[in-house]
């Protein structure tokens, strides 16, 4: 293992939030990180941020992984913190995620754009972005940078990994990949592999950024970007995070305010269009179009079975209670997905719980029903930590 | 009523099929016709293509009504016609609209660009297209042109309108508006009034075509014009016109020969990314992007209750027996959209009957599963035929 650094690395993107709580570890410097795809890749930083306090046993430890457009910063980090996180509710004293007895490890992903090593990063060779030549990557290369985190702060073995969305991938994809290090894993709104659906939406939020000429072949840094296509790309996947229910009742049928005389407009007539388009541009504010491409690509590959031949033999690796967590109105990855997870572990004698978030919320339930996650939560950690 | 035309009225758009069966019929050449937004338009051309005869008493008509991006041409003309229709199932000799029996007449909608005025036509005082200056329209727009032209063929009352999609809520406001002129009314798989979610689906389309600099604020014509923007509305239109199993069962995980060997690219990888990429170029090679955004804007305007101040007012305007047809995995207008309106006229004591096509093929439904429709739709229109 080469040196750990703690400076951050230098990125084209300028919209990453730097905080007085950002670590930066940086591996791969010499010897390259082989990624699933055989490509190589390195050096590598992983911007991470940590709540509470490692016990001297170094076994209080909770990975904490996040979404498509999440980042290390999973909650505030006190009163000198005014920046909430995007789990805010269920990371701090005396949370769920109680920071006053874990140690809670939160680390952008591979490919991100807030930190880590991504498409924005600067290849030292050349001194410009990867761009477009940044190597695709996959779920399994983002946990094995998280596993490589995890030696360097030396940690065997975590309590828990939990996330939600494409951190539901990382947490199960970290109970078959590295069973030892995991007492348990909380794989929330997420499927074991994408299914074509899942893919469709995020292909037409790919064509709508490449499509937009200011993406210029990924070599856009300098300038604004794709800006466009990236806010349409957005506006979808808002969509798809939503579901008919919930948006029925935010919006129903209401007109914008300068239409309520004259709705007959091509241009934004209707609320939920209104809602649509600033979702769109707060997006562009703080993320990074290539990330978007690459990080919705990690997605559509993730299939867990993949390395070992079935779901199956996959599952089987499985050592840890695994708790899977479904919100009822999901329409991005339909309790279904949760429910072939569940039944496959169960069928293999594993320890699984099954937990569904009944919700009109949609995908984004994970991030909004807090009141309905945390007692699932909490019951389940219990458990774990009294073993 | 001034003077029918039989010649095709001046387009831009080079894509036109021009076919034997069609016919046109102008009207508003002198007094400009007021559309439900209160601009005026004129004049104004309906293309459509008639099946069968006539009767001497004029009482044999059925109007079926197509979707977003249907046209006149429902089913071919007989052995001298190669052309399927796209209800070509359900309209023939022997055929539910049997054309041994009935006068089935078809006609593309106002904003169209199949012969009917839309936005590629010529504007005669200015010889140029339309464009973004085209009026927006209603389907209430749509319907009354229809009415127009059944004026022109000597059509007091139909035995029947229908259509799904875009053609079920030109059904449904046609059983509201003109009660007196049908004799019953069949829509499927539409609701009776857009809600959020489809205008949300809509709005996404809109902005990819809009934000493709080769639309030109809707001035492209002559030039290939906004098809990247135009596909990748279509290919998000696929999606929502299918299901998550249907896809599933069509493409699963599969990859595109090309990428067998090396999955790992941001390029088309998946094979459902191929399809959706095959049927966006299949719409660019015979829609106009323009009407796409006005179409698409009708649909989101579509409340067959905002004329007469409530949902019930309107249905309580229907005289006819009305047949709704549901699709059961359709998520672009769920089920629960035809059961409002099935609902609403058997509280207000209207004869109506629902039907839900058991299938997975999505709101496609109504463009696939004719062997499930066909008995549905035989039953209903003989107990209309007994009375």
């Amino acid at each position: 293992m080469t040196a750990p650094t703690i400076t951050a690395p230098a990125s084209a993107f300028d919209k990453i939030k730097h905080r007085p709580w950002t670590r930066y570890f940086t591996f791969a410097e010499d010897e390259p990180f082989v990624l699933e795809s055989g490509a190589t890749l390195g050096p590598i930083t992983i911007a991470y941020e940590t709540y509470g306090r490692l016990s001297p046993a170094r076994d209080n430890a909770i990975l904490i992984v996040h979404a498509l457009t999440g980042d290390a910063h999973c909650a505030s980090h006190g009163p000198d913190d005014p920046e909430e996180g995007w789990w805010e509710d269920l990371v701090g004293p005396g949370r769920v995620f109680d920071t006053d007895r874990y140690f809670v490890i939160c680390s952008n992903v591979l490919g991100g754009c807030q930190g880590s090593t991504g498409p924005a990063s600067i290849v030292p060779r050349t001194g410009r972005p990867y761009g477009a030549r940044f190597p695709v990557i996959t779920i399994g290369d983002m946990v094995r940078c998280q596993a490589r985190l995890l030696d360097h702060l030396g940690i065997e073995r975590v309590v828990a990994v939990a996330g939600g969305s494409m951190g539901g991938m990382q947490a199960l994809e970290w109970a078959v990949r590295f069973p030892e290090r995991v007492r348990s894993a909380i794989p929330i709104a997420a499927p074991a592999r994408s299914y074509p659906q899942a893919i469709a939406y995020n292909e037409v939020g790919r064509q709508a950024i490449m499509n937009d000429p200011d993406w210029r072949g990924g070599d856009y840094y300098g300038t604004p970007g794709p800006v466009r296509g990236l806010a349409v790309a957005r506006m979808l996947g808002m969509i798809t995070y939503q579901s008919d229910p919930s948006m029925t009742r935010k919006f129903g049928r209401a007109l914008v305010e300068t239409r309520l005389r004259d709705p007959y407009s091509l241009f934004m007539t209707f609320q939920v269009e209104s809602y649509l388009h600033y979702q769109g541009k707060k997006l562009v504010n703080r993320f990074d179009a290539n990330s978007y491409l690459y990080l919705t690509r990690a997605l559509d590959l993730f299939d867990v079975a993949r390395p070992w031949g079935s779901l199956e033999a996959a599952l089987d690796r499985v050592q840890s209670p695994v708790l899977v967590v479904g919100v009822s109105s999901d329409i991005l990855y339909p309790t279904y997905q949760q429910k072939e997870i569940v039944d496959t572990l169960a069928r293999l004698g594993k320890d699984v719980e099954y937990a569904e978030i009944d919700s009109p919320h949609g995908h984004d339930g994970f991030l909004i029903d807090f009141p309905k996650m945390e007692p699932i939560l909490r019951e389940f950690l219990e458990t774990v930590s009294e073993r």
